[in-house]
């Protein structure tokens, strides 16, 4: 069997699945998860020793330490999971709700109802436990998943997978709401992304230049999460304090994520009152500093900033810093350089505030707080299968109803349209 | 110059553009709109010139009657499209409007803000009101165009972009906000549809090989509108004087649009009481019906309804008829033949009414009224660019709001995240 030919009969078995799990209720789709919980809690000797495997052959193959680290399922990972599925359990299920039911002049009545999406593939890299909190957050909202994990993990995302199923079967819903690609063979991504007759959308989950070539050789619709370079700007009438404290959290709250400040842009008159104490604060951190040439001259210890610098999401306690002379001038270099994913203003005025709402096209535009605030948690999401930074369908941190679709459903008695 | 640079060219310029047209307030946009109405009625002895060179090309070209009729721009159509600038003036603007702003446990404020989707690449045929249609609903809704006619068009086109670009230039906003594709050469299309870089989506209309084509091609995401091939299910509960009206209504209406049923299924227990009176009806205007063979056993004139029979959107005249025996199996027939763009139930039973909006996976459904209603003007919407037959981003009648996309936006007051 090709590989294609393998992908052609996972899609059809999902296509079938994907069918029936729309048509189940929150009950049992709860039930469901309740059950993988469940299987996955008694299944930890079954897990490690699938893990054992994977961590056997990285070390053989001489995976970096950060790597196997990541690939490890040790009980807290384990119980991480069984927490991650029981807080799916406590959303509210997406499907079938209506938005705007109204009658129109016509006497119908109309209304959007969210439905899934159907069939979802997931990529991504070598993290096991994504193959859970993927697989849950789409099973809640009713479609069905085919997984392509890092080949890495591969007898751990099997034995995950396992214990989806059983906990799919328990309820009576089909074994192949969650497919598991076993193949290793990369050429199963390339059919998986090219399936455009069965999957209805192909979510990568993993670094840049992953989901950079998933998107170029894609003919299923992808949802992107590219990177992250985010901005907090300054304004003349920033708060002094607040503009300390959420440039300081903005940076320093963690390094290594998508939504953390990489530049910070600061209008020339608020250059005296904020920085001194800025640079002291994030040197005392570690953070490595890159500034304009106004920047250097305010502070000679600041290293140059390059063209790059402006550009990159260090995702390292190093910060990119610029003086700018307007608001428009910091609306006009987040165009340029930002992946338009999280901007952020401190100001005290609000004709400025919303200036830069409007204008400034990014993912989250947040006025007065951190850019740490661009999570799928913290808007109240519940869980975020990713952040998009597609304009197209969903954009920033994509929950539950991100993965879901509205049809139209209209209630007549007996109209006809002239 | 190559249609690539072309196209790069074209694409920076729209890009500009749609930034500052993103921008735009209502009253400039509606300013503008108002004065690319008067530019057209001034026009009309310049447009119809134009016109006169494309239909004297088409005419030598040997184009069949019914093309030229469509490329026609007569006192009529000019009035028509006039009169379709002024309704979008009247139409609420979607881009700045906040949708659920609450505040969440964090002190934070959280909504979503529309905005417009960037540039929007259109692809149409030989109809040139198209031009005026798509450019103004696309302006409205803040979005640069590049409009890409048929070659066949091409004077009226560019005539046509010249009254817009009269009435952007009067109002300050750059011209280049809709550009029209100058070249005939098909290589142009191309260009259009995988530059990614500055097109944000292309919105094909015309014909399903044309749409298919674009699709295949794209690597700018597309918003489809593929067939029509709807069904009106007559239920055992349903009311006989309403099946009567909704299936007559649903296809005699108007043959050639994409709203009309192509498949009619009738439960066995209905047959006696809707179909002799259904069929005269059809017959009396002239409606080919082909049947599966319980229609045939029920009136001998029926033709065979072949499995192609099925799958097909006629557009025309012909209606195929199943005789089904349960809403499952109408649900199960829609599910393998439909092209999921309208479904109708005729059902006075609330559960069996229930069960088929839930599973009938369509862009629109529709209880107990005509699939006529499957329209953007019947919907409220004002005025429709297409009807998406897609899943991701929007189904259904695309007006207005399907042209923009949201963003998050947060309020906070000096927040920081734990």
């Amino acid at each position: 069997m090709t590989v294609k030919q393998m992908q052609a009969t996972l899609g059809q078995q999902a296509v079938i699945a994907a069918k029936g799990l729309a048509k189940a209720n929150t009950q049992t789709k709860n039930a469901a998860l309740s059950a993988i919980a469940e299987s996955i809690e008694n299944s930890s000797e079954e897990l490690r020793l699938a893990n054992q495997k994977d961590l056997q052959a990285g070390k053989e193959r001489g995976l970096e330490p950060a790597l196997l680290d990541r690939l490890e399922l040790n009980d807290n990972v384990i119980a991480g999971m069984v927490e991650g599925v029981r807080q799916i359990i406590a959303l509210p299920d997406p499907v079938g709700s209506v938005d705007g039911l109204k009658y129109l002049p016509s006497g119908i009545q109309l209304g959007k109802m969210r439905v899934p999406l159907g069939v979802i593939g997931i990529i991504y890299e070598s993290r096991p436990n994504v193959t859970i909190d993927a697989a849950v957050l789409c099973l809640k909202s009713g479609n069905a998943t085919i997984l392509r994990g890092g080949s890495e993990a591969i007898h751990s995302n099997l034995a995950l997978a396992k214990c989806i199923q059983a906990g799919l079967q328990k309820v009576g819903l089909s074994e192949q709401c969650v497919q598991v690609v076993e193949t290793t063979d990369r050429a199963a991504v390339g059919a998986l992304i090219t399936d455009d007759q069965h999957v209805d959308v192909i979510i990568p989950r993993g670094g840049k230049s992953l989901i950079e070539r998933i998107s170029a050789e894609a003919t299923v619709p992808v949802i992107k999460h590219l990177d992250g370079n985010c901005h907090v700007y300054i304004d003349k009438a920033a708060d002094a304090q607040k503009a300390h404290a959420i440039a300081m959290n903005a940076k320093t709250r963690r390094y290594g994520v998508c939504n953390a400040m990489e530049t910070l842009l600061v209008h020339a008159d608020m250059v005296d009152a904020v920085m001194p104490g800025l640079i002291k604060a994030y040197q005392e951190k570690g953070v490595e500093l890159r500034g304009c040439s106004r920047m250097q001259a305010h502070d000679a210890s600041i290293k140059t900033a390059q063209e790059e610098d402006w550009e990159t999401e260090y995702l390292a306690p190093i910060l990119a810093i610029k003086v700018v002379d307007s608001c428009d001038e910091a609306v006009e270099h987040i165009a340029q350089y930002s992946s338009d994913h999280t901007e952020a203003i401190v100001t005290q005025d609000v004709t400025t505030a919303d200036k830069f709402v409007r204008e400034v096209d990014s993912s989250s535009v947040i006025v007065n707080a951190s850019t740490g605030f661009a999570d799928g948690f913290e808007y109240g999401l519940g869980a975020e299968i990713g952040i998009s930074t597609d304009r197209l369908h969903v954009r920033g941190p994509v929950g539950l109803e991100g993965l879901t679709t509205q049809k139209w459903v209209v209630y007549g008695d007996g109209h006809i349209r002239p």
